[in-house]
């Protein structure tokens, strides 16, 4: 090796030791007569220091023109600080510096290799591989190996087997779109990369591999919005002769582990909610359960009292920030402004302040007597010092927009605290939703979800109604992952295709293998996927999954650092029969 | 859980338990009034049985008519055998049934679901799952997960950090060929999926993450020989300040670690040899150390002694096979007849047989001496009982043939145990090897391997005769890794794409972010990869990867199982805009 120890390694004990350190200068002092290097590795810092004097002449120029991100190897003996840092784990040596090699000079970085760097995003794609050099990016990535190798500790230890699916699949059109791979040998046909590995691990459960995991890429060709990436990585699981429960139990157990060995965090239980509960109660499928703002339905109350963009309204919807009466009327102007804002798309914001003196103020005072408002408060239990905000409307928009407000006084009052965690298991979802666009329903989560036993017979009366055996777990407001026990008998699965709208030959001729294979001995099956890039901003407590991704793609799917996509050869086209066409229009 | 054990956990220990298990029908055995079923899970096998008087008759009807294969649920009690069953765990034990239910019936399998299957490859490929429900098949997998988690456990215990690298990259024309996908956002342009994460593990190095590891899928296009699938498995790593024998030792260290703790056994230590020394004494890059029958070149000892064919030929090479002068005059037809097939393409065989009475007996007696054969025997240290076999001609030629030739003596001889491991490290490899094709150099390993020092200056006069930092880890003949110091400095790597036939222009269009990397301070760097699917068959003492590998492809890239590739909607291509163009030459 190049080096005896690592920057991150030496302390008062090795005090005389000859040591031999590799890495970048992070920062050059030079006092003349004495110079000081910080030298750097992904383990830490160690400080060279060179003295006129009892250091060689010209080792001491050397050290003093080194550049900042010079690689270099330092030779010497590890000498005690006088002036102590204790800020560092090496902070009480620093190395006699006896000979140093400049291993590979660097021209100066674009951008400061700093915790705060003064490059932006774009600046700081293109070089990733020096972003990647800065501690508070390695850190997180170092954040992910952790998250990685505690899942699999967990899983093995719990008996799943970790199978390798392919990447070279098939496409079909249900669901969101495929990338796709001309194939070279099979002229004119394709694979897709897969949405997720589902079929696979369903089969494997045939199979009888009775426990699957996987950490496993996964492909979406997806118009891309912030913080959504074309290629992503899913913790997969399957386990047969289970129900929802078992399933539940066992990956609330992953996540425990994963807070307690990664985080040192002891989770509390974690709850479970209907999805009709969600959104009745949070106006959302993934409630942030680190507050409170349970909403209220005020028809009852608020309506018959004269006011008639109430007495109109479909749904009056209410939610009581506590000791938030203090807000002033500029603020209060600019919350309604806020939820007019087209993004939420509220016509107004009605509030009722309960004083601290025990009296009632609201923005539609003309309306409502002291005891209409106090009747209002007491629903929500509301105590003086409390703030009532209240939106109504059509009962879709106005439980969309209240769930936009109730996040947004969370931020506010500072109740999203990225140190704590409140999980939650979301249960009972909708198996089917209707697609306005298409005019038919679509598998909620997807056709091999099953439907409940006891609403079974809704599929042909209600189909809307009818609830699945589907479950997601959401960590502070964040969907980390879903799932469900599958269907496992081919006429409930082709039950199913038909009400989605397949005809037999197209199920036959996208899912034949699936069908086929649940004739030949199926156990019951269920499972689950976690978003890992997103179950790891959640532990590293950031919003953006960017970050966590060593090459992340830019929101137009491209890498800007290889730049790619590209162009490619006409031979190489041809070889793969293809050619490109770009339509006029869009051209 | 639909079960309370699984069926390969109940032992004496459990008699009087009532348990639940589930699983598939192996076998029912009706003697009339006694009726036994064998429960199979992926632990184990249970015996369940149903008795005519204790057993309630609709039970003991429902237990006779199951089918094999069947999935079903049973609840009883468990007792003590009479009859035990030593040859599995669970052998001692039984449960008398008291209810029993199909979770699932089964279509008769189109094959045996045994050990010993009377399924061909073709039909086994397309029930794949139920060709994973096999025992022998379903160890190979847990085998593999074992590979897996331990290979993971050494490389965190080491520090490496496991870092994800992207799948959607760029494609390069040098090496074999890519896999494309279009890009629809991007029109026209097209991602490549990678052959190896090769340029991003070395930026990963630039980055200062020191230690990387991955367990990565890889891709190549190339037309599939035996054995080959377009998509493989990688464990890929790199290092910081590390030099050629940090690297050996590391990876000697994961090899051993997998010996010790997936198979039990303690590796002896990694011999090394160099890339020269293993093609002169073994005609090959990855000789297999199981057993001896090193080259020896006799051109010295035969030639001018009258016979023609080795006089004119360029080497004469032989081997000496020890004790097998036994060899019949048909044995050594037939082995004559082996080497001049076309796959071999030697022209003759020569042999001597060294009698066990000492005396010497050969093909070519006419015109050597019993002083002339035992010259050569003694050049072998041959001894009584030994025979002799030597190929001449070309020298690239015979080389080869000799090479195969060996193998197969040391097949016919029983010298190639399959629990027996003889790793190797074949070091010094060529930088560059000829392409009569193309008329020039290519890189033998990769154009970022890294010249020895020493032999830089030949790159102007001798280019073939240049060796690389570059390394192969041969396991029983097979290569199961390789690898290189990398070049780690821009002229460098500017000088070896000129080597290799790059413009500027193209190797800046290419490559330029790693060119530009290394100005940025890059650290001097070295890695190896291992071929995952073959290390686990070697593993395994398998021949073939395709069964470590859970969903193959065959040697059309065609996966029968799910029919893919498939061609896609025309409305797809559009959005992609390609277009589908089979030349019709090749239609």
């Amino acid at each position: 090796m190049l080096r005896t120890h690592t920057c991150g390694e030496l302390r008062l004990e090795n005090v005389g030791n000859e040591v031999t350190l590799s890495g970048w200068v992070q920062r050059v002092r030079n006092k003349g007569g004495l110079v000081w290097v910080d030298l750097r590795d992904r383990y830490g810092l160690t400080q060279l220091i060179f003295e006129e004097g009892s250091t060689d002449e010209v080792i001491l120029a050397k050290a003093a023109s080194l550049g900042r991100e010079f690689v270099v190897q330092a030779k010497g003996t590890v000498i005690e600080r006088t002036a102590k840092n204790k800020n560092i784990p090496t902070g009480e040596i620093e190395i006699k510096v006896t000979s140093i090699e400049v291993l590979n000079p660097a021209k100066l970085p674009p951008f400061l290799i700093e915790d705060e760097t003064d490059g932006g995003e774009e600046l700081r794609m293109k070089y990733r591989y020096l972003d990647l050099r800065r501690n508070v990016i390695r850190e997180k990535l170092q954040l992910r190996h952790r998250m990685m190798q505690e899942t699999r500790k967990y899983m093995d230890s719990a008996d799943f087997i970790e199978v390798e699916t392919p990447v070279l699949i098939k496409s079909t059109p249900e669901g969101a779109r495929d990338f796709v791979v001309p194939s070279r040998v099979n002229q004119g046909e394709f694979y897709a990369l897969p949405q997720s590995p589902q079929t696979f691990k369903q089969l494997l459960m045939v199979s009888g591999f009775d426990r699957y995991f996987q950490i496993v890429k996964c492909f979406r060709d997806e118009d891309l919005r912030a913080d959504r990436q074309p290629e992503f990585t899913q913790i997969d699981c399957e386990m047969s002769f289970v129900e929802q429960e078992d399933i539940l139990d066992t990956f609330e157990g992953l996540t425990r582990h994963l807070f307690k060995t990664v985080r040192g965090v002891e989770l509390e239980e974690v709850k479970r909610m209907t999805y009709t509960d969600a959104m009745r109660f949070y106006g959302n499928d993934k409630p942030d359960l680190r507050f409170g703002m349970r909403f209220e339905e005020l028809n009852g109350l608020m309506q018959g009292k004269g006011f008639g963009i109430f007495d109109q309204a479909e749904k009056i919807l209410g939610i009581c920030a506590e000791g938030a009466a203090e807000y002033t009327r500029k603020q209060l102007d600019a919350l309604t402004d806020w939820v007019k804002r087209p993004q939420i798309g509220a016509k107004g914001l009605v509030y009722i302040k309960y004083n601290a003196d025990g009296s009632l103020k609201s923005s539609v005072d003309k309306f409502y007597s002291s005891e209409d408002l106090q009747a209002v408060a007491n629903q929500f239990g509301a105590k003086p010092g409390d703030l009532i905000l209240i939106l109504s409307g059509d009962s879709a928009a106005v439980t969309k927009q209240m769930s936009e407000l109730r996040l947004k006084m969370g931020d506010d009052l500072g109740l999203r605290d990225k140190n704590i965690f409140k999980p939650l298991w979301v249960i009972d979802f909708p198996l089917l939703e209707w697609d306005e666009e298409t005019g038919r329903y679509h598998a909620m989560h997807h056709p091999f979800t099953s439907p409940k036993k006891e609403d079974i017979a809704l599929l042909e009366t209600d189909p809307g109604a009818v609830r699945a055996n589907a479950y997601d777990l959401v960590i502070n407001g964040v969907e980390i992952g879903g799932g469900s026990i599958r269907i496992h008998d081919k006429s409930t699965q082709s039950m199913m295709f038909t009400h989605l709208g397949f005809t037999p030959e197209e199920a036959k001729k996208q899912f034949g293998f699936l069908l086929d294979a649940f004739e030949f001995g199926a156990p019951p099956h269920g499972g689950i996927a976690f978003g890992f890039d997103r179950l790891c901003a959640i532990f590293g407590g950031s919003d953006s999954i960017r970050d966590y991704i060593a090459f992340p793609k830019n929101n137009s799917g491209r890498d800007v650092m290889i730049d790619s996509p590209s162009t490619i050869a006409e031979d190489q086209l041809k070889e793969l029969s293809i050619k490109v066409e770009i339509a006029e229009k869009t051209k």
